[in-house]
């Protein structure tokens, strides 16, 4: 595979995994001083990493879940944190200003707070109630950080018997890493030639639903628009029909991301709409990668796992093929703002 | 003013704030009956118009308040839902074929439902719990929508003893229209200067924060994009410093809407910042409009609500600029999907 050390994918995926273990005790201490709720406060894409477990929590779970945006729940406060709330920070370089200071913020409110960082030695590594340490690195961090929060998720349901599965199911995530691997390893010729057809297309459209609805949204904004400074439009499918829908035309550029849960409908549709009115659909679909030993249950709850190692390799050819390095910026952590 | 009936908009907006009693009797009834949450359920621009109301219940009620896309709730759940649960669904028509899927799932679930509709002879004008009719059309509802749902919101709040000034606030609020009124009359040459410079513009980042980040996702999808054909990047002002603003550059419009709850330091970062970087930086600030009686704390509800009067007067010139009437669509209720 193009620019890709799969000995480094695996041994950062399987150190992800291996939190399970000390985020089932971290959550199960929480829980048992009275913990109420729980907020997953990251910053930009971080902050979109944690939706899906947000969302699983909020439609499977009786323990209220919130996803804010964390400048947001600084400058504007939220009722329901307090003294009992679990408070999730993601932040890999352990240092992000807003992260340090939505964590102030919960601090000074009483909640309980779980980090979730790539090096110990870090502010967000150092004062969290339970720093949970997994180095990684951009092309490595996505899936991380889903597999992280979504640990957290079916910890909280397990400790409050919403889950029944759950040893069932962190046995087979736990497989993960190298199913993710191979992946990667079908996807890539198919990665190269979207890369080709990608290169210098000015504009896209991108949409998913469900779990998957995240991956669509960051990698419109965290990598098309900040990595390679692509015009792009992350748009919901559902949302897609009340307004996006009247740019499609012969020639514009829509990417469809499927995942396998129960909101996969919501993305045939527009899938059977744009291939009406453009010529230039990608379809993107979770169902199509071989995952020997994971069940449909499981599968379902990782979808937006497998789209982001995929795209992962989109990006590495995309930086080739355009000739603009994943790590060019104009102005993030160049200029001060 | 530009193709404007002042009459029939004053008229429409005194009608939203006259069903401030029937809200709080709606509202009552609920909560005696055991009402322990609320959803917030529209679909595309109507469900984007109850965000404000979402939020302001989120971050200041003990109340728990749910936003969610209807029809991912109808598709996966959500554990809240049930018999204790007030459903709002919004829809001008009263038609809309998702939002009548949602009141049927919502109804099974034995949820207590207001809609809010245009027309009382209509399945959801009908079959409701409580429906709310106020007759508007695209051109007012956005503002009609916007303070029915604040109306409900704070109604909640009065019932649990959580907003003290409740009858003030009403009692300015219903002085708001001839504010509104007064608003587009002083938008309105800027409205006509903007338009002229927005004729050949393709592409507008938009930009917003706090209760006036509902407003750019809506201007942005439900006009620029569906009525116009004009494509944007809504995007949170707070999201805007982790993707998005690589894309600034000199020639790239960045349209910013500042209100003027708490959350306004967000936009204000985002100007500083843009003002730098390109020649087309479109700053609309609630702040610079008068409304003689109505206090600070009011103002702060309803930016977004001035921000969405002013910009039907940019759309009502855009429309005559641009040659492109705000009624034309490609494919919205023209083709099946």
């Amino acid at each position: 595979m193009l620019n890709f050390d799969a000995d480094r994918f695996l041994r950062i995926e399987a150190g992800a995994l291996a939190l399970a273990g000390p985020i089932h005790a971290a959550v199960g201490a929480a829980l048992d001083r009275g913990a109420r709720n729980i907020f997953f406060l990251g910053t930009g894409g971080a902050a979109i990493l944690m939706q899906p477990a947000a969302l699983l929590l909020q439609r499977r779970s009786g323990f209220p879940a919130f996803m804010e945006i964390a400048a947001e729940l600084v400058a504007a406060g939220h009722h329901a944190l307090g003294p009992d709330s679990i408070v999730v920070i993601p932040s890999l370089s352990g240092t992000t200003r807003e992260s340090v200071a939505t964590f102030d913020y919960c601090k000074a409110r009483g909640a309980t707070i779980i980090t979730l960082v790539g090096h110990r030695d870090t502010p967000l590594g150092q004062k969290a109630d339970h720093a949970l340490v997994n180095f990684a690195e951009d092309d490595t961090s996505s899936e991380s950080f889903y597999l992280q929060s979504l640990l957290i998720a079916l910890s909280v349901m397990a400790h409050r018997s919403e889950f029944p599965s759950y040893e069932r199911t962190v046995a087979e995530l736990v497989t993960l890493p190298k199913h993710l691997l191979a992946a990667k390893q079908t996807f890539e010729p198919e990665a190269g030639r979207l890369a080709e057809a990608f290169r210098t297309e000015p504009y896209h459209i991108i949409t998913a639903a469900g779990g998957s609805w995240a991956e669509a949204w960051y990698y419109g904004m965290c990598i098309l628009e900040e990595m390679q400074w692509i015009r792009t439009r992350p748009v919901h499918a559902a949302d897609f029909f009340h307004g996006t829908l009247e740019l499609v035309e012969k020639g514009v550029s829509v990417i469809i991301l499927k995942g396998e849960d129960s909101c996969r409908p919501l993305t045939d549709r527009v899938e059977t709409f744009a291939r009406q009115y453009t010529d230039k659909v990608t379809l993107l679909d979770a169902a199509t990668f071989q995952m020997p030993g994971v069940s449909a249950e499981t599968r379902a709850l990782i979808s937006h796992v497998i789209l982001a190692t995929i795209l992962e390799r989109l990006s590495a050819h995309l930086e080739v093929k355009r000739n603009h390095p994943l790590t060019t910026r104009r102005y993030y952590k160049k200029v001060s703002y």
